[in-house]
């Protein structure tokens, strides 16, 4: 199964470098990354920036209606958003079957199926056969309501009653309580707004990927998010901020830091949260979660920082010029479990945040689509 | 959002054509297909000979073992395989709740729910964490189990009593069993083992790059097969032969074909059946499921061949040279009349056979991975 990391044309052919790095399979007017600078944007607008001036509602607005909204706009949307937030009964009584099947709770693979249920049951279409304003209105619904549906799944696992949705509070903010029973404190609802206005998109990641190639043979929004939850869901995409959590909390008090990262490094671990493939400087998502965890405090923060200093150090010493930095997943885990959330939501919880570039791109894709259909080389026996 | 249709490098920006239309992007050694010589393979067999000569499990061991099976292997993976189609419980008793949210039915999405509920009830673990040997029992499993819940889905959505598999029947036939109620005759056993022979594999086409790049992430065989199912629905892909049959049943009458195809060109409507992407002449697959179902017989057959004569030459007199040919879609879709399958499960059947693909696919994808994780082009206003 070797190819070649470089393009050759041999005819007609074109064989693509593994993994299809670097090579440009979309226009995209969403966003981008430019990795060499350490900058990303959505729209024309980078997007740092917006996670500390704006809600999610209005980068929510910003890449599916194409603007920042401005009050009035921005009030409607908040509006109508939260009113669809809530699941129909059919489905909420589906839930309690879906977490008895599921042996360990399985988030990831549970909201996958309650939002593939959420889909089926709101009847939606391939978008072929689907007016623009009603693909617009069924991406919001499922942004909306997806965490409502990973909420109850948890409180129903946990054995408690799942929260009906309350519409005062923003998305993030809403989220958070679905699951732990609180509202956060405005503080922590920045923190959360923050992680999730940070990670709407970033570039042709696996998922966003899978759901252009989804939406490319015109099937439905609801395939196309399913689809894209299970490349969320795989190790090398989007299950990591939760191990990182799971180191600091091994590494327990910084005097322990340097110890055990040689451990990790002599035994060949890889390091979590640390290094990224299209960075090659800071991680600008790391850099104003770093910020956003400093201004929550506590010892995690403290650990995690202290961590953070032996962990790089270690890293310059054993792969000298590499520059491998904390990535987005590093601060991300710290954040996500001081507002509160159980370390087997985290990657449901970045799920709600990508739900909105997901469907962004799949609409995207709609305009000018072309099936996404590849070849392959042929490598086995030839036929006789 | 144009794209160019050709490969062009800008720096080192490589732009792929659109739709990754003649771009390898993996190394395969499943099978391919000619689409000059009209010539698919599976291994290292024509397909067509392997549909006529052998058994689907036969073809499914030579697609996920990597050869044809003896008298004894083939007997093993029989029973091994007939095994794994009961679904348990816990999953049967949420398929009611699935149904009940369905409004219209809607076999593939609630299929794809079903798979996903199967898949997280047998506690599907990302392959990045499953030995092989366990990976392979895991996609024989989801192979085995998915006709279980696509009759059991149908016959609750009819008011009827889902059925038990049968293993001493093949899978084949206890599909159709599982749907219809009684198991087929040894002729249209015969008949749907052929088109399942025919469509396990054909190409990277949409739904098995899907599955590829879910499988990419290192995320498990529930999501890859989801996912895959996802873009299988889609219109551009999957979802035809069912609206080839309306177009025979609205026909109805040779005599009627010519005016009906008079009228449908002069509105531009898409004629389902006829003209392929890959193929510049007969498609092999539409050539053995015409003389299956010329074996079968029928009014339906009669009618279904001269329409496609009076199609063919109203074809070629529309757009002369483009040499528009039945697909795979036209017979199949008289065969799968025929041996007692609804319209609305020509999909979901279709998606039987393809999961063995998409399976075999996902465990190659397993070897070397690399994620799939493309460029796109930003063509959006600057930034700031």
């Amino acid at each position: 199964m070797s190819m070649s990391n470089v393009t050759t044309r041999n005819g007609d052919e074109i064989v693509a470098p593994r993994g299809l790095a670097g090579v440009v399979v979309a226009d995209t007017a969403i966003g981008a990354v430019r990795g060499e600078e350490g900058f990303y944007h959505y729209r024309q607008y980078a997007a740092p920036d917006l996670a500390r001036e704006q809600s999610l509602e209005a980068v929510w607005h910003l890449l599916h209606v194409g603007h920042l909204p401005g009050d009035d706009e921005l009030a409607t949307f908040r509006a109508m958003t939260a009113a669809q937030r809530s699941i129909p009964n059919a489905v909420a009584e589906a839930l309690p079957a879906i977490v008895a099947a599921a042996p360990d709770g399985a988030p990831m693979a549970s909201g996958r199926t309650a939002l593939s249920l959420l889909a089926t049951h709101d009847g939606l279409r391939p978008w072929l056969e689907t007016a623009p304003d009603e693909l617009a209105v069924q991406a919001r619904r499922l942004v909306a309501a997806f965490p409502t549906l990973v909420g109850a799944l948890w409180r129903l696992r946990s054995g408690e009653t799942p929260l009906e949705p309350d519409p005062s509070l923003g998305l993030a903010a809403d989220h958070v309580r679905m699951i732990t029973g609180t509202a956060p404190t405005p503080e922590d609802t920045r923190a959360i707004e923050r992680y999730l206005m940070l990670t709407v998109d970033h570039g042709l990641n696996a998922s966003t990927f899978t759901a252009r190639t989804v939406a490319s043979t015109g099937a439905d929004l609801g395939a196309v998010t399913v689809a894209a939850l299970g490349s969320l869901s795989g190790p090398l995409h989007g299950a990591a901020p939760s191990r990182v959590l799971e180191m600091l909390l091994e590494i327990g008090d910084p005097s322990r830091a340097d110890a055990w990262v040689q451990a990790a490094l002599a035994r060949n671990d890889v390091i979590m949260g640390f290094g990224h493939r299209v960075y090659r400087t800071e991680d600008p998502r790391s850099a104003l979660l770093k910020e956003t965890a400093l201004e929550m405090g506590g010892p995690l923060v403290d650990l995690a920082v202290e961590v953070e200093d032996v962990i790089q150090d270690a890293l310059e010493r054993h792969r000298p010029g590499r520059d491998l930095r904390t990535n987005v997943e590093y601060y991300a885990s710290v954040v996500l479990h001081l507002v509160g959330l159980p370390a087997d939501l985290f990657t449901p919880t970045f799920a709600v945040s990508r739900m909105i570039g997901w469907t962004a791109h799949a609409i995207e894709q709609t305009k000018g689509n072309r099936i996404i259909r590849p070849s392959s080389r042929y490598v086995g026996p030839t036929p006789g």
